[in-house]
């Protein structure tokens, strides 16, 4: 009898605990400084339910918005909170971290700039993974680190984990623009958004070929098609399919392992909400050493 | 060693529960300044389940008490803590501050008195919306700023959001009064209300042209015919039938986009219980930009 | 005494499963001769699950398809015997004969021709009611009987409950046509119809207030404003938005007992395919004597 | 005792009967004189649980089966029956006849032979649709009837509804064969196969044009583009990748109405008795006239 009174005082005296154990934290507003972009720049981030009772390291997923939104997207519109809990709660998915950085203020893209004037491919490698590893109790092997987002984040996603396979686990590209889908498209994106004279068609080619989803398959070393876990998505009424779907040819063509898929919708929220349980999903099992 | 079987019994019997158990925060007797009013005012507030743990900002909807109610309307009697808890609990709406004014000490009424003795209008778009951007973590574009009430509040809805849409996102009035049908009704109810004579025509008409919603309605300028979604309900035995039912009309034959439900049921808090998710929902929407 | 109750407990386990398997019985062709529209015609019924098993008598409800449509739309489109069978299986609905007339063949319409060249209104209570009666094991009386329909059928409930109130038990008009709203819209739709001059104002007249609804509201005997349950159900995208709502206000302020909904859709099969299951609820309540 | 041993002889008596009402129905070996074929030819055929027990006609499915099955593919490794019952059990489809021709005695596949000698898109227009609409209750037509099928049943499905638009009012092919995707495809195809020099290049290109669904896609013209409702379904690690991508791809730009989908799975009967829920759905949609 006085076992079982124990027991339901334990269970008062850690109810606060629990509650406060279960829901994770976002914050929406964080900077760090760059010198790369010259000023501060703007992170949302979310840390996991045990982030504060406990004191273990976690995976991380950098996970990037879309064109016209900012760090604020995946919180508001994606309801990243939400989701993650939901998939730790349920066993879906492994407590990670997830940074979501603003790729919308001052210029737009995760791209280095071609005339090397706005390098926030840069600023993402040599100051934003560094300084969220310091500041957070971040794993910090490749087989820990993903990198997921939408439209022009899946552009991104595609893009750095294709230059850098040694660093990230799993990339999971959604709706995503896929670059010039050949060097002729390159030299007239250029040339249509003002590019001057003195952008030369070396610098073009160059440009190109980091850009281009479809030459850097095509173009993929050997020893690097089982380097990173691709899960791709994107929907059958996106204006980005022939893009995604020439892609899949391609790394199929090129026996390059990826998941992909085509589910029924659009460009839109309500098509990035219901896949980034997918996301989650698909990074944890990397994370997990299936 | 069986007490600690029982122990472990009991922990996982009481999970569920305890996961189940995150909940927002509701307080119902706060006041403001205010000078245009001349004196506090009260109000109450919900503040979603994350609000303390996290540090990003949130969408706000205004909710507005009916005749005979006050701030704490919604609370009390409209179970606003639980439902939106639950609703956001299930994914059907985004974690939102809810500002539940106090319209009904001193004077009734979320209109400016046709006098000018008596300007709440002026106090909630000078004053109200502020205070709470400025002591809340409340974003503060159109675009994450909805209303919504019930009766005497579902006219404040439609006014403030005809009046201001360059303010809302969405607008959801409840079995709401829709002011005078006709400029003689604005007439014949303004000297019911024994107006002496110092008021004029010219002052009844300018009055009538803002408190009538089917005015506004059929005199609604092109360009802001989609600039606030509408989500209005009213039931089949609700005494304000008639309005409700010629803006409907109106806003049809004007091809105004709007949700518009007559559901079973009258001028009633069972009612509006029951219509709360579908307001937190619709604004969900709204807020999430699908 | 232990026996009778294992046998009970077996009934009670096996009850559902078994119940799940009792199913009503559709035809979709079959005929019925007519000296009044001089010829056969088509019809299709709904015959509940008990009955061939069983030898009672059922109330009938008569369910009228719109326009494009013939016998066959409420059985393919409608869902009829599914959505009756779970309505009676799940305790909703009471079983019932659904009877489901042709008013496509030939002519198109439920009315009596102006002319009186085709008299669909009469064959419907001097040769259809009459021959369903003595065909199946239906109930007789008024309050075993109910109409129902869909658009131009919804049409055909109004007229036929309000000109034979001594008849019906309950009337359920869906996204219903209306009739003319004024004499003038009679007019005018009868010479846009080619009507030849030999129609006479005085004709036009007695059409015009047999054939609106809010002319036959509005002119309601006192005696009969209890007559028959009303349960009116209109989308609000559909384009018979008007005629519904005036005919909504005109019941209240003559304080006609009626049920109206509004719902979310348009005027479509999926609409009507959720309105049945209440349908037959609301007339069940009405063969039911709550 | 006795009283237990009644109570189960009733059960086991009333089972069969009340089972019977539940489930529809199938044959895998029943056969229709063919003299385009010269012989009988097999089919399987599935009738909804009413079929037998009510009188109406019914919409129609043909089911096409890949190569290396017969007409017992679908009932046999598709499960037809249990799949087709639950989804009218639940609501999900509509009850309708599905027919399982056999493509694969005595030569396989869908096509009429080049050479004239073995025309089996004749014989199935010709004389397996009369023959299945004159036995059984079939709707005739065209919005009652639509074509699915797998693999080169999917092949079968893509070019039925491309010659004859007019005759499906939906169409479903699942890890289709596309046919060649180029003339050069056609060309060695039908070389490798050791077709003998009496083809002409003239009879090559004919071909092709009937049986490459990209070229018929990309040709078609601007009145059939909404004939026919598509839905197209093949996972993303199914050797037949290319051609559906590709088709995705031209009829995305030739704003031709359909539904793509890319699912998790290989070519296998897993992934079709996954698809098969949604084409009985996609169809029924077709047939309810949403």
């Amino acid at each position: 009898m006085k076992k079982q009174l124990w027991a339901w005082m334990m269970a008062c005296i850690m109810l606060p605990a629990l509650l406060h154990a279960q829901a994770g934290k976002v914050s929406d507003n964080l900077t760090l400084p760059s010198k790369i972009l010259k000023g501060d720049r703007k992170y949302a981030i979310y840390l996991p339910p045990d982030y504060e009772s406990s004191s273990r390291s976690y995976p991380v997923l950098y996970l990037l918005h879309g064109a016209g939104d900012d760090q604020t997207g995946w919180v508001q519109f994606g309801e990243v909170l939400h989701i993650a809990d939901k998939a730790i709660r349920e066993g879906n998915a492994t407590p990670m971290i997830i940074v979501m950085p603003d790729a919308n203020t001052g210029r737009r893209g995760y791209a280095n700039d071609i005339k090397g004037e706005w390098q926030y491919e840069d600023f993402f490698f040599k100051e934003l993974i560094p300084f969220i590893e310091k500041t957070y109790r971040a794993k910090k092997e490749k087989r820990y680190r993903a990198v997921a987002g939408l439209s022009m984040g899946g552009e991104g996603t595609f893009t750095y984990a294709l230059h850098h396979p040694e660093l990230f686990a799993a990339a999971c590209p959604l709706s995503a623009a896929t670059g010039p889908l050949a060097l002729e498209d390159a030299t007239r994106w250029l040339k249509r958004r003002g590019q001057d004279s003195t952008v030369s068609d070396a610098q073009i080619k160059a440009w190109y070929e980091r850009q281009s989803v479809l030459h850097m398959v095509n173009n993929m070393p050997e020893d690097q098609k089982k380097a990173v876990r691709w899960y791709i998505d994107c929907g059958d009424d996106d204006f980005l399919f022939e893009g995604n779907s020439l892609v899949h040819i391609a790394m199929r063509k090129k026996e390059i392992p990826h998941e992909f898929r085509i589910r029924d919708g659009g460009h839109s929220w309500g098509y990035w909400r219901t896949a980034l349980p997918e996301v989650l999903a698909f990074v944890s099992a990397s994370f997990h050493q299936f």
